[in-house]
């Protein structure tokens, strides 16, 4: 072997990745510790010596992962899940010397040319795949771009790990807690159909009130932003058959819904439960404070960041289930109101 | 000149930095329209070829600018002011084919050695620095870096632009209309005083109330979180001279406050006035909507955005300053009670 020896070398010596060789040189956490000794002693046999200025340059590590959300930026801004979110896999990133590259962008015109760019300018070494939607178009265009991912959900595509929070199972346990209440009239003011938890979480809803032989009085798709919800609201207030109590997409949209409602001179929860869903921080402020879901967000992303970082560092990575988003109890649910109830029976016994 | 013509030479011939003929040759924004065509001609007449692949290479740009908030992780998760400010920055960001590159970390411990990092790798082209501190050591450090950065306020350091909104005004016209309402016994729940602005605002406050020839009745700093402002709401309603208006760092702290006067069986704004800040979406959503202050976070992203890409492109930058921040009154205020009123009356009287 003429001349100085190369990470490639090092590399082909230990059986490993030069990414990886980087990583055991470099001392960045995520490389198994027999796997580094192996490096290590390459490294060694062959006499390499890397060179630090040349580090980035050598590996053409990004030390960056990406998450890319293709929603309108406002969208982004009023949604309560994802600053913990981010926190979450921050604290983590951070430990392991990396950084978050984060991108907001237009779904329709942008996404494509923006993976495409991210990786021609090797700006991420892998990414976090949120806001999935049904056969969504960026898991071929990932794959063929070979860039690693872990996707927020499943996907059933298995070239990608999930990292997952039943959600699912939040709604439906949202749903039980409010017909034990006595509700019978319970609406939903849903997330977007087009985002597979905004269906997931539609059709867990229904789902949960069918198994009780019941269906919503409605169910009103909305971007998630608590204008809609308003608007949503002010709706389902106005029509014949008024909800005794409604589900929101998130806590922010819950907070709107409970000011339209007041507005309307309605109490809550005497004459309208309310949920939310996320458990943000502003569901413990609320008046009343939020009944809604937790699904641990900044557990989630801590998640979604370790599961990458795995994956980068070489390991076999199977999807990852957390523990499923629950049920949090707060004081926007009560018991359904008596002279409601009494107009329900009156109502089952004439039908 | 023997070889083949690299981007050095289309540099020097056309007197611009090598960033800015990669910029040029991209297409990217921010190139001056007379300086473009100057390098345009000048590689023309060189026979200069970029290759597509070696493009981040040859140029060693990043093509990401850094955002570095050293702050706990759920501290920037429970601050209503990063998601919009994210949301302005990215909308720019995204349009001139880059990314931002977020890290959130424990400001003793890993700062220095993080921009340290961000430049060895390569990651980022500039940085925004939030999030002032009073002789902030990050200054000295980018300057040592050789980094380009602009910085949300004024710094009184020439070498980095200021992107800035006055805050301080927002904080008077506050007090201002508390004072027109015939509110005395007013109360801050500020933030920290080793951010510049946590101290900026408090230092209004204190300024605004003295100029009407009061004192606040108390100047609470916390940490910004709900759960400080909650526990300083608890000791403003159990102290002797409890406030009849009381002004937060931010809106969902002013949330908080909100949750706990109501939970002491008093009045928003009957009994106690509230004021926020920032104009946080959830500021239109609590009960009663927030007076608050509006800093246009989304503008200053958007703003903060557009200055360093200017900055990148090589043009000469100076401050920049933005509409000031200010009061936007919605329900959370009212005239003092006219038992307290009385009250006052009488103790002016009497002293």
């Amino acid at each position: 072997m003429g001349g100085k020896p190369t990470i490639a070398d090092v590399a082909r010596a230990a059986g490993v990745s030069k990414g990886l060789v980087s990583f055991a040189l470099n001392d960045r956490p995520g490389v198994a510790p027999a796997t580094k000794r192996r490096i290590l002693a390459a490294a060694d046999e062959l006499g390499f010596r890397p060179s630090v200025q040349g580090r980035s340059l050598s590996t053409r590590l990004a030390y960056s992962v990406g998450l890319v959300l293709a929603r309108d930026a406002d969208l982004v801004a009023a949604d309560p899940f994802y600053p913990p979110f981010l926190a979450g896999a921050e604290r983590v990133l951070v430990a392991a010397g990396r950084t978050l590259t984060l991108s907001v962008l237009d779904r329709d015109r942008d996404e494509e040319a923006h993976y495409r760019a991210l990786v021609a300018d090797r700006r991420v070494d892998g990414v976090i795949v949120g806001d999935l939607r049904p056969a969504d178009p960026r898991l071929p265009l990932l794959a063929e771009l070979g860039l690693p991912a872990v996707t927020l959900g499943r996907t059933g595509d298995p070239r990608f790990p999930a990292v997952s929070v039943d959600d699912a199972k939040g709604v439906a346990e949202t749903a039980r807690h409010l017909l034990t209440l006595g509700h019978r009239r319970i609406a939903m003011v849903a997330g977007p159909r087009d985002l597979v938890h905004g269906a997931r979480r539609a059709d867990a809803f229904r789902a949960a009130l069918a198994a009780a032989g019941l269906e919503p009085v409605a169910v009103v798709e909305t971007d998630f932003t608590p204008l809609a919800a308003a608007r949503a609201t002010s709706d389902l207030l106005a029509a014949g058959e008024r909800p005794t109590a409604v589900v929101y997409g998130n806590d922010v949209a819950a907070a709107a819904g409970i000011s339209v409602i007041r507005g309307h001179g309605l109490g809550v929860p005497e004459d309208i439960a309310v949920c939310g869903f996320d458990d943000a921080e502003i569901a413990q402020w609320t008046v009343p404070s939020l009944t809604t879901v937790s699904t641990g967000p900044a557990r989630w992303g801590a998640a979604a960041a370790e599961a990458l970082l795995d994956l980068l560092a070489g390991e076999r990575v199977e999807d990852r289930d957390l523990e499923p988003a629950r049920l949090v109890v707060r004081d926007s649910t009560g018991v359904v109101p008596r002279t409601t109830r009494a107009q329900d029976q009156d109502q089952e016994r004439t039908t």
